[in-house]
């Protein structure tokens, strides 16, 4: 056991403090990665405040991790040290089931292992990326290309997969019209990505406040939601719709802004069962569909895709010791578009 | 104008009458047709009763009619006097847009023109196949194949279509498990075509009233949906269900059925709306869509289709006199599985 400086929430809904926590010995197909950047997405929030259900104490959040190889077991074959490399969401999964077996580990029907707020096959409670290093099966590791940097790179392992993954399985591309509801920390990679996809890229945000951001990332047009005018001229104007958020809406309103055949795919969801009328998606074979982070395989492809279109995230970056200030910020929608923390500062 | 025979409701709710109505002159690229079966269609009792909203009286229902040309237009090529037709939920649509122009008439951006319960191009209203003739641009007529009886051909040209389309367009055939959800009108044509594309289906109903129907139908499984254990045992099995009741149902219970990638399809729909926690899609990439009838080569294909295959729609055929008894029976689901009306007897 190796012991690291590590920021944790003590308990449900406390504030965030340094501490340390143990990481197990290299064991043989194990990385030990010395982790440069963390991102800090909602979720974290979501967990350590207990919004989705019980969670594990103290807590170490952060599953948008970029670093660098320090040490690797004597059976690995896919990196060694030195080498650029990010962890997002899950470090495990059965690797046997239907859906592990074809590379959408997220979807493991005995459930992946997350990378924190979980516990591994050894019953182990399992740490994040707000700490100075990690151990990680290689095949739970993804390598960050040369050309981006670690610290636009670490969002990409949550708030890239996230969004590149429905972007690519809805087939987002040239010729394409696609929306994306909410410009925050998923939905300024969603812009990002899909207009590098090809596609006409239109914002709905609740408010014109960040327009001028969102045609810089790559929109090509912007609309506010509190509009109702906004419902009214883009009625059936668009084969996808991506929504990052995860306020109520009204679901009725957004799919009627779909074509014929369109989608609309929820990353982001309220906590509450939303309302909806069916005739909603019957008169016009509509689909209102959701999608969960995406594979390993997929995420190495969202990473090489990035890296060739120069695409990183919008990042601030922060301090350990400015966690704390940086989710109530998070919260008031505050950030643009990504807090990262410097791991060095722990 | 031609006078013709009918039955229709002289107002809102009111029960069904003997009358007469007049059908337009036959023109350019117009086909008569001389009525031989009507089938009464759910939708029918429902617009009758303005359940949809606000309807047109007096109205001839009926959208699922077979019949034999008895004249044609001077243009007309497709058909000759003689030829075995049939004729669905619409009359004409304006062939333009985009959905037209791809075959898609059912959902035209300007709206079909209904069989009945529509206003046609020229402002006049549309009455239904619960009458003894009805003129149809060529356009939306459809040939039966010699191997169908009219009688049970009938009620594929709503029923059929309406199952057939979110069938094939969601891929079922061997290797994929389907279910239904419902055995009615709808349901037992959904089960007889899902079987006969290969796919292995199941029939989830309320209760096991009609298993042995079921199974003869071509259903491989049987359960209740009314017995907890139904959802316990068929966790995460099905690619595809396709939903045909209107009663309100737990969606996120049906939704748990299906395997990652799954799609339920809904083609009953409750009239309020339903309530959906979206995590019930999000986890497993899942689809909740709609369908809605089917296009014009679309329906021609099914007929092909289920002539190839042997199947057409296991009726009751009735007199025009028992129409009003047989919304009574219909509403009680208390039919096997669908009412036909002899023509011949209005």
């Amino acid at each position: 056991m190796t012991t690291v400086a590590a920021y944790a929430a003590p308990a449900a809904k406390a504030p965030l403090e340094r501490t340390t926590i143990e990481r197990r010995e290299v064991r043989e197909f194990d990385v030990l990665i010395d982790i440069k950047f963390a991102g800090i997405c909602h979720s974290d929030i979501h967990q350590v405040r207990e919004g989705w259900g019980e969670a594990i104490f103290p807590m170490v959040p952060g599953h948008e991790i970029a670093g660098v190889v320090s040490e690797v077991g004597p059976g690995v074959t896919k990196f060694k040290v030195g080498d650029r490399v990010g962890v997002g969401c899950m470090v495990d999964s059965c690797r046997e089931c239907e859906n592990c077996l074809r590379g959408e580990e997220q979807y493991c029907l005995k459930g992946m292992v997350g990378t924190y707020n979980a516990l591994d096959k050894d019953g182990e409670t399992t740490y994040g990326g707000y700490s100075e290093k990690i151990v990680v099966d290689e095949n739970y590791v993804v390598r960050i290309p040369d050309g981006l940097s670690l610290d636009v790179a670490a969002p990409l392992l949550c708030a890239g997969i996230t969004t590149y993954s429905p972007l690519a399985h809805w087939n987002a591309g040239p010729g394409k019209k696609v929306a994306v509801v909410g410009l925050g920390g998923l939905g300024h990679m969603a812009v990002k990505i899909a207009h590098a996809m090809g596609a006409e890229v239109t914002v709905l945000s609740q408010s014109l406040r960040k327009k001028d951001d969102g045609l810089k990332l790559g929109a090509d047009h912007y609309y506010a939601t509190s509009d109702p005018k906004t419902f009214e001229e883009l009625q059936g104007t668009f084969d996808l719709i991506v929504s990052t958020v995860s306020a109520p809406m009204d679901f009725g309103a957004l799919l009627s802004l779909l074509k014929v055949d369109g989608a609309l795919v929820n990353v982001g969801a309220p906590e509450e069962p939303i309302s909806l009328n069916l005739f909603s998606v019957i008169g016009g074979r509509k689909t209102l569909a959701g999608s969960m982070i995406g594979g390993i395989r997929e995420t190495q492809e969202m990473l090489d895709f990035c890296a060739g279109h120069g695409i990183g995230a919008e990042i601030e970056l922060i301090s350990a010791s400015e966690i704390n200030e940086a989710y109530e910020r998070v919260l008031s929608s505050d950030v643009r578009y990504r807090f990262v923390i410097d791991t060095a500062t722990i």
